[in-house]
Formats: C-alpha cells, structure tokens, sequence
C-alpha cells in the first residue's frame, strides 16, 4: 500500500523526446529553453526556420495539413507542446488547414505512435464574447469571439474526444497575452509573464494524470475574468502580475466609449474586429 | 404599451422564402410537406436529386464545400432549415468539407443575405460520451463520441459567434434517433418521432426570438438522458413516446456486455466505434 | 409517533377570518368568491368601493397609507391576501404610498395582530428585464423592469425580513397576466387562467408550513420563462394552458422589430415603457 | 454499429434467480408477486417466516448479522432486491446489527458469489431534517432524521464504495410511505403507491446500466418535496398521485403547531421522535 | 486591431467633477481626501456641516428627500460616491426618505444629467440573517436583518432597474464594519480597513466597465462570511486584515449564549434587534 | 446592540475540560501539548498507554465499544477532539467496533452530559474515489475509497444528525497526510502540516459558532484536489506548504502506470488495495 516513486537515474531525463511545435514562435522561442531540462531530445518543428540547434535538439518541421509529414514528426515521440497553427484572427480558409485539419492531422498521428499527452495552445478567444463584467470558470460556455477563437473550441472539442476514446491526455491553455508586458490596458487583466507561461507548460507536463484539462492561462493580475478554481489540480500557481505595469497606463474615468463591442467583452477587439477580406 | 399583433393577411404566409437543405435525406423529406404550410416558396437543396417539385418548391442544390454555390443559394432566403451534410460518422476528409467548411460558407453567405435565422441539425453525439447513467443539460460541457460529433461541436460554436457578432440567430437541434420506429432498444431512449421533429422545427422558427438556443431532439419517452428544461422558452412540448415500442425489445437481466463502451456511453455504437479506413 | 389530525369539525371553517385587500380589482373579484369557502368571515378591502356584501363578508377599506388604518384593519385576521397595491406602473411618490410604505404598515400590523401568513401578490416584473431566451427559476437574479418592479421587489425583501425576524410566513406570488384570455402572443407565455389563479392562492393558505415562498404565478402554457420546480413544496399544479388560444395570435416569422427591447426581455412592454411624467 | 437485441427465448425469463430480502414485510409481500414474471426462480429471505412458496420460488431466509448465512444465502443469485432490515427506528444495537453489519454481510457475499445488482431499500429519511419547505434532489446533502435514516445513509456511502471499487451496481431506493392509502396529511406528500412501488424496483433491475443511483421513491402526488430529475435515466415515471386521498384530510389552517418539529421537516415524526431506551 | 489607450493630459485628472454624499460621515471624512487626485472638483454633499473647503472642493449639500435639490446638487457631475441617507437601523418613516425616495431622486437625476456611474453604499446588512455557519457570494438570496437591510435590498434593486433600462452603471458596496479598527469579535470578521475601502472605491470607478456589480467591502481577515470570486473583474485585492486586532478579544469556548439570534446570523446584533419605537 | 465579548478573567482558560481520544497516536501526540493552552484540564484516552501526565492533565482511557466506559470518559466534558478510533483500513468487524459503535457511544454520552462541541476526525478517504482530475468541494457527492473510508461517511452522517437534533456541533476535519514530511509524491497534495493540523483543531474549537462543519485538513499546498470556500468561516488559513518536499520526489512522465487505480483516484492506494482477510 505504498505509491513510493523510485527516483529516475540522474542520467536520464523525465521524457525521452519531447515535441514542440510553434517553436520559432513568440511564446515557442520562450520555451524552447526551459524543454532541455525536461527531455532527452527536443524535436522542434515550426513553418518558419528554426535557428541554431542544440545538441539535444532536433528539427523536424511539418506543415501541419500535411497527414504524412505530421504523422513522421510524432514518430518516437512521448509528449507534445502543440504551439503551432495561427495564433490570430485569418481568412477562414487559412484557419481550417493549420487549425483544423492541422490539428487532426496531430491526433491522428498520436494515436497511431502512442503519445500520452498533449499541451494544446487554446486561447481564452473561446470565451471572447463573455463580458468584462463576468468571471467564468473553466465549464462557461463556450462564446468564441471570432473564427480563430471558434477554431480553437474546435480543438478542445477534438482532444476531448481523443481522450474519451483513446485515453489520450491534453492540457487546453486558454492562453491570455503573453508577451514581455502588456501592451494596453486589456492585457492588464489578460496578462501571462513568459516565466509563468513556462510554469504553466511544466504543470501540464509532470502532473501524474491530467485526463482532459482546461485552464486559464494568467498571471496574478490585480483584475481577473476568469476563475482556475477547478484546475487547481494542474498546480499552476503563477508568480507574476501585471501589477508592476499598472502606472504605465493612466486611469481613466468611464466614456461614452466603453459602449464599443471591443471594451464590453473579454475578446476585447477580437469581438469588435471587421471581417477579413472575403470572410464574414 | 401594448405588444398585440396585427394577423398578417390570409394571402401572405409568415416566411416568404425557407431554404431546406438535406431535402432528399431521412428527416428532409418528412420536414418538405411541413414548410409549405409556413412560406411562400419552399427552397429546397440536397446532393442527392430532389423529386417532383411542388408549385410553391424550388430545387437550389449546391456542394455546401462551395462557397460561391452556397452563397447564390441563400439569395433571397428569410431562414434555413439546415440539414444538410454528412449526419453519420464519416471520413474526417469528408466531415471536413460538408460540415466544417461547408456550414462555414452557410453563416459566411448568412451575413451577406441577412438572413435572420438558421436551424441547424447538430446531434445528440456532441454529448455521446457522456455516461447512461447521468442526466445532461442543455449546458453540459461537451463530450463527442466520434468525429462527426467533434464537427457538430463546430458547428454549435460557429453558430455562437454568428450570433453573438452578427445576431443571425440559430436553434442547435441535437437530434437523437428520429425514425418510423426505434430500431434497438437504445433508441427507445433517444427516439424522436416524425410528427416531434416536425414540431420541434416549428417552434425553432416561430418563437419571436431564440438568440442562439440548444434543444435536445427527443420525443417524451419513459427514460430520459436529456434535460430540456433551460430550453423551454423554445415551447417544444413531445407529444409522442417510445413507449408503445417498448414491446418490440424484451427486458433483458444486466449482463456482463453492459461494460461494452456502446452500453456505457449514450452515444452507443459511435461511442464504440472502430476508427475509420484511415483515421483514428 | 403519529401525526394523523382530527378533522376539524364540519361547523367550522379552516380560517375564522381571512382578509382580502385589492378586493375590487380584476383578480381581487375573481378571488373573493372561492374565499367563503375557507373562512368564516372574509374581511374585503379596496379604495374602490365593494359592492354587495353576503352574510359571511365584511368591509373593512383602508388607505394602505394610512397605518393606523391598516393597523385596525389587521384586527382580528388570521391571514392576509393582499392584492391591494398599484399593479401597474405608475409616478414614483404613488408607488412609494402605496407598495413601499402601505406594505410596511401591513407587516407591521401583522406583528402586532399576530397574523400568521400572508400571500403577497409580487409580480414577475420582478424578473422582467430577463430575456426571453432564458427560464428563470424562483432563486434567480431580481432584474426588475420598471419602478413597479422595484417596488415588488422591496416587497420580497421586507417580506423576507418579516419571516427571519417574527415568524409571519409570506409567499410570494410572482403572478404573470391574469385575465379571460391572453391578449397578446407574450402573454401566451405569461397567461394564468382566474381557475389557476384561485388554485394557487388555495395551496398557498393550505400548505402547512410555507416559510418564505416565492412561485410564479402562470399556467401550464406551452412556452415557459420560469421554472417553478424549487416551489412544488406548495403543490401548485396548473389546470390551465394557454394553448386553446393559440389560434388567436398567427405565427409569425422574426422580423427587425425582435430587436425592440419589448421583444427581447420577459416584461415585455413594461421593459420598453418611457419614463413616465416627471419620472425617470 | 448495431446494438439490436436477439430477444431472448419466450423459455427463458430475464433473470436466473432473483433474492428478495425482507420478503415477508409490508412491501416484500406486494413485490413477491411480481417477481415471478421476471425471474426462473425467486428466493424469498426473511426472519418472519415465508408462506406457501409457489413453485418458482424457494425459501433462504437468514439472520443478516450471521455472515456464513448470508454468504449462502447468495449463493446463484443473479441479482437482489434487498427490503431486509429494520424499517422504522429502533434502538441502535439493534440498527446495527440488521442494518450495518447485516448490509456488510450482504455486499461482501454479493462480490464473492458475483451479483451485478442490488436494489437497496434506503429511505427518504436520510434527507428527513431538510424542511418542508425546500425541494431536495438525488445529490442533496444527507440530512438523516434518525438512527434509523443514519444506517440508511451507511447504507447509501457502502453500496457507493462496493460500485467504485468492485463495480457491483446499485439503486438506492429512498423510499416514501408505501402503504395502501396515506395514513395523514404528511403522508399525502410521500406517498407511494404499491402499484408505483412495484414500477421502481422493475426499472431498477431492468435499466441496462444504473451505475450507483439514488431515487426517491414517490407516487406523483400534487406536492413534492424531492425532484427526481437527475434519475430519469431510469425510467421511472409515476402512474399513481395521493390526489385521489385528498379529502380525506380536511385543509387546516396554519397554527402554532407548526412550529413544532414534525411539521417543519420533511421527516415528519422521525424527526421529532424522543430517543428510544437507551439511546440518545 | 489595436485598444491602447492614449494616456491623458498631465493636466487633466481622470474625472472633471465627482460627487460625493455622505462626505461629513464616518467613512465620507476617510474618502473625501483621496477624491481630490481623481477629480478636478470634488462636490460635496451631507445633511451635516462639510468643514474647511480646500480649493478642488465645493459644498452642495442637499436633502435627499428634495427632489429638486437632489436634482441640483447632480448637475455637471461624472459620478457619485453616495454614502448619503441614513446607515444604521431607524425607524421606517425616516428610512423611507432618506434611503427609498432619497434613493430614487438621485437616479431620477442621474438619467437627467447623463451621470455615468454611481457607487452606492450597500451594506452586509442585505445578507444578515445568513447563518454565521455560511458563506455567501455576491448572488446569494437576499436575506435583510434589518429595515435597514430592507431598504439597501430596495437600492440595489431600483440600480439593477436604472442599469438595465438606462445605462446607469453602479458598483453596490456590500459594507462590513469600517472603523479604525474591530469593535468586537464580529466585527474581527466583517472589518473593512479604511485603507480597503478607498482602493475600494477607486476600483469601483476606474474599472472600465462595471455594469451593475455587487461586492463585499471587508478586508482579508482571517474569517470570511463572504466570498467575492464572482466580483473580481473589479479589480479589488484587499490588503489589510483584521488579525491585527485578534488579541483585543481572547478566544472563547463555545457557550449557551451562542443560540442567540446575535451570534447565530451574520447581522449580529442587527438580527437581534427589538423593533425600534412605533415599528416592528 | 452590542455583542462586545467581556476578556474572560485571566486566570481562567477558556475551556474548563477538554477530552482528547486517541491520545497518543501520531496527531494525538502533536496536538497534546497545545491544549494545555486552551482548557484548566486536558483529559486524554487512549487504547495505547498515555506517558507522563502533565498537572493539567488527566487519564480516562476507554475503549470506544465499551459504552460506560465512554459514558464516564464525557462525564464533566466541555468539547471533545476525537482522534480515537481505527484511522487506517482494517477488517470490517473492526472497523464496526471502533469507528461505528464507538462513535455512536460517543454522541450519545454528549447528549447526556450536555457537550456542546465536537472535534472530529474524518478522513479524505471519504471522498477517495473522486478522480485525481477533479477538485471536490465540503458539498461533493461522497465516494468513499475503502472500508474504513465508509465507517467515516457514517461517522460524518451520525455528527450531522446529533446537530440537528440534539445541537451538538461537529467540526468534520477531512485530514489529508498528516506527518513530518510527505512520504510519496501524493502525499504532495494531501499533506498537512502538524502546525497546520494543529491551527486547523484551534479553529474547530474557538469559532463562536460551527454548526456542523465538513472542512478538508491540507496545507497550502501547490497542488490542490479539495476547496475549502465553504467553509472558510471557520477561519483556517494554513501557513505552510509541501512546496519545501517537492525536489524529494523527482518529476516523472506520465507513464503506462498512471492507470493505475492508486494513480487515478485520490485516495490513492487506499483506493487500489486489495480486499483485507476475510474482508471483500
């Protein structure tokens, strides 16, 4: 009646090979780093080239609507960070190869080399059209604020699935704005440090089970719209906040403005923004 | 501060034009006889042939894959009746084209032809993994039991944005197993019956305002999966009942066949389901 | 360990005296009938006059206003119908008179006269700024639609009060549109037939304990907004439907005009109505 | 992907051998009957003694807290139907032998001799310190009213963990009054009628999959105090209401008396029952 | 695509006029200081005498039962602080004007003169007869311990109405016991320090969008009755406790005095109260 | 209208008599020396020998079964801390002994001796068999993992039926790992701190009122299966953390084993064990 784990030989790594796609990516390139402590071999895999590789790494870049290429990129794999596809709001066309049958193309190929888990990129443009004056936890209801956020309910869609049927575990980051700092006042509330970013992807990897997770990904910020409470088994607990980059945007008193779309709901100008050329 | 209505004239049906789309299939040609009695012109579209058309029919079939074909085809339209599409599990190529990128140029040529309202054929398999031993409601985090559920989650998400961005509102119809009798006794469960289903469409139209609404598509029978009570602004009120099938499938002990995924999952045999040629 | 009771003697009325306030009104008149058959003495008030009285009715009209009246009106009554009031909308310093201070001075005689329950006729204008693609249940969010609104929801509140602090049990009745027949198609959805309407002020005196009730007040119609399910404690079982006068309303498709907030939330008109005279 | 059942041979009943503890006692004598239809052969168990056995029946009884007897006494059986125990309050030595180390007895014999199902007869006063002035479903916490509804509630958290860890299913019937007619107003409300009785412990043998459910076992009578929602997966819909027995108690106005416990919860007299002889 | 806002003027503070009411009272004299650096002119307001006037400052004291008045003082004004009317129990006439048709006569010109947003001190009190045994959150029932509770209920009620109808946006400050410090062991549970409720308030007007929010104002104390989960788009991070102040009170065994009303439910001595002279 | 606490006299504890079972077990130990603090006599029982009494201390040793012995073990006792009885999984009748009849004959003997508060150790186990996937709260269904996991959920049912009958108040502490140090990765998640442990005890004795209170034993660990919102008006806050054990236990990936029952449960091995001799 002992669950007593044996530690792994210090020669060896948690995982042998590790997948990240995205790699060459703004949030790919800040974790890129911290897969070395975590793998044995980092296969990276990105459209765009990926610079000088490291001795544990590895290239192996796919376009993700291609089956066969993306079915020999998991080959030997053990795990995936799947940053890749379109981050942004695209022509719905270039949306549905990258994100959706990219992301087939992914499960698919998972199954057949038996990965055990995946850290998907979702993004909190799933509950876009949630209002600013609402916290939702990780069971609202799905309300995307464009069709990049309707590609990504897509994906939590599928990999729920491939759980259920395949017992393929994933992680759904509903990523909020991870850059250095936040670039306006929105990103005060949606905010992700890259090194809490980096703690979020950790979690996801080394909780013992996960079964199929959705969580928030957000720092500490002073002003929350969404609630982890039920994640709390990932263990993520960010260390940073916005706080620190309040001062650089000033206060301001309510205007006939915050009537736009864009400062009414959690998508900010996601929910406000024009359809693109020949979308609607 | 009245809101009576003045009775449209005797000459002048409520809809001018209702497109249906799967026309030819299994539910479309029970649906056909019922429209006439509610528009003007009955556009009626399908892959397969639509037979002899009625003097107030009109036969606009398109590849939903084509965007430019779906586009001419809801010029002049009110509302949709959408049952168009691939409604059994599928190649994931082939539910990619009718029911991703196809229902994507549906909403896209929406927004263009104004048009107000859509009801949309989703599918009790976007919950099918759901156990039979539990009680969903219309708010119950999604669990499809197969690729053709993961589109139809698509498609409720999809039909979301449209609505929270456009305000074309749609009815989500998660259709259980709507035939002349149920089939097995798994569909003495999720039985609809014609004359519900029929029912459950009028309401969808007729309700002065639906936003975007789920509804689950199943007639009154004795045991119940599905909770319609938050969808009851919809006025869908079953008149029939499985029950006078009950006779068709002898009472049966608990079995040890009762741990089959098929008998554990209200989804049944798609929960169970082999992986297609090619897929996973 | 029995709880049998000894039926009353058949001499003897349940209540020796009930009082009636709003006895005069629309619903006031279709009450006052099916009161003699509970009581001994059924007490009737209204600032209107009330007409013929029968051997077993006394007057007894006060101001609401007036406390010291309301006070000796309470003299010597078991328990209190009060449908007196404003039941529409009307100049704040009317309402306040008569709904904010009249239903102060009821209560507070209440306690003086030691008067056990009282069923209060709120209004589900309490509620009305709800939409009307949304059920809501007896726990829901007060959203009212109009100071009338308000002023109910002052009336659950103190009546909340008065149960927490002395004993005196209320139900609430949230009642919709109360007439012959429905005179518009919202009040399809909100329509209680005079037979309901006695029925449910019968459980509402007969339930043996109530503590603080709140229910809404419609018959079984084929569309429902609210879910009375947390309040079937009071066994309040529709006989009614509006569904006989469904022909009278033709169906009609959705038009721009569903944008109009008396289309969009439950109140209907109420939620639409201008300020009134020197209100705001 | 068919899940069509092969009827089974009109030689053969549903069930092999059926056990009904309890067989002798108020309900074990109405449901002996229908036993017949379902099972080859029923064995009846009781400390009373069983009278005439048909010839598909055979007699097993056993002391409950007597494991070897017990043990034996599932020897073959395919599923129970266990009303065995002490019933009503009753000093807590004597509780705990019938109802604890009896129901251990029965569980840890069930799991030897390979019994997929046990309908347990648990009862309504688990919940019996909720008021009656609230509505409980299947997942309300426990509130026993008793020792008597404590051992119930042992029962309910047992025959959970026997689910969980050996996969043996059972339904927890929280049985009402089940008696010819209702003894007293109280009874109106919990009242199930034999014939309803009977319908419940037919949809707990013959739903495919039960899982571990809860339900309350009622007739549909006009006031309910439990919402068995969240059970409808098992089929059991009510033909019989306490509305017939309506008059036979006079309505009585609210007085002092309802004060008293035995009218403020839902356990009624359990609730406000002294300690027994020796006990607390 | 972009919502960064320009920062303002240096010369130019967020707000041009502020309102505050109440300014003469025990947390108005805490608030009034910190107005200044948000607001060009500060307006202030009390039944009582406001002291030396700094140069931002100007006095426009109103009854708030003078609708006139009250329409005057709201002139020119971006947003109001109202502390104003009456904060502790009294008697119902006064209540009535001070905090029903004071109320009122301030939203009344708040539509008038365009206001913005209003922050209006709620109280605990709209909660007090919640046991001490639970925890509330913002959507909890309204459970008033007071008249005065009652007419805080009436005022976020009748600013969910001017939200909803006119646009109005209010934060409805749930108040504890703001002092310099506990008075009592209740209050070690309900203390909001001054500190907390200015960062209050400065959340609750410069949050970008607020609708109709509702909000507990007690500090992190070790204790909590309340939970704001649900407020925390408003930004407030509390940072004081009350465990500063636990040695004032030594701890206490559990006594018989703790069936009191006052130490039963969260309103302590408000729950308790005997009606004050001429009420009940 | 004050509730100010006069400062008991100093030379008095607060306590006069506090009971302590299982004395000299692994918490019995910790906490032993903290009472002294809190009461003018400890008492201590235990089946095992208690050492060296202190002067404030005094031995009452019974053995739980034995129902005198535990009716004089209360005699003069204020509050009880309940430690005693089998805190591991073990044969049945064991278990029955100890944790059933025992804790029965504890109740009971409070009721006569007049004890007004209760300190109980339940167990984590009595949810065990929620997933490690899910974060349960004090209301989550229970699913108990283990024999002894069900004596708890009896243990829990009785304390809650001696409240609200007899108002004797029961804090259940749902104790996780309570040692010097987590010996395996899941102890990680469940550990308690013996300072937390010993805060979590002072909390359960000195808040004015508990009513019957369900609150989780657990630090402030990274990882989190249970939430304490609900009953955060007991005021536990803890202070330490198994973050400081983390790098004792090596990160792993997630492997085949992981499907472990012991992996996938949160009870763990408790969750996985095998039946104990003669036990099933």
């Amino acid at each position: 009646m002992t669950d007593q784990q044996t530690p792994t030989s210090a020669a060896r790594k948690p995982f042998h090979r590790l997948l990240l796609t995205g790699a060459a990516g703004n949030l790919g390139v800040q974790l890129r780093g911290a897969l070395g402590a975590w793998a044995d071999v980092v296969r990276l895999s990105d459209i765009a080239p990926i610079d000088a590789l490291a001795s544990h790494e590895e290239a192996a870049s796919a376009d993700l609507a291609d089956r066969a290429a993306v079915d020999a990129m998991l080959d030997g794999v053990d795990a995936v960070v799947h940053l890749g596809g379109i981050s942004i709001d695209a022509p719905f066309d270039d949306l549905l190869e990258a994100n959706i049958r990219g992301l087939y193309n992914l499960y698919a190929a998972a199954v057949k080399h038996r990965v055990k888990r995946i850290v998907y990129a979702s993004s909190n443009h799933v509950v876009g059209f949630h209002p600013v004056t609402s916290v939702v936890d990780v069971d609202a209801p799905l309300r995307p604020d464009s069709l990049y956020g309707v590609t990504k309910c897509f994906g939590e869609a599928l990999s729920r699935y491939y759980f259920d049927r395949f017992g393929i575990e994933t992680v759904c980051l509903r990523i909020g704005s991870s850059f250095e700092a936040p670039k306006n006042r929105r990103m005060l509330v949606t905010f992700l440090s890259f090194r809490d970013f980096i703690e979020l992807v950790r979690c996801s990897l080394f909780t013992n089970r996960v079964g199929h997770a959705i969580v928030y990904g957000v720092s500490d910020n002073p002003t929350k719209w969404v609630d982890n409470t039920k994640a709390s088994y990932l263990g993520f607990r960010p260390q940073d906040s916005s706080a620190q980059f309040t001062h650089l945007f000033e206060p301001i008193a309510p205007t006939a403005e915050f009537d736009d779309v864009a400062q009414r709901f959690q998508g900010g100008p996601f929910a406000a923004a024009a359809p693109l050329e020949g979308d609607a």
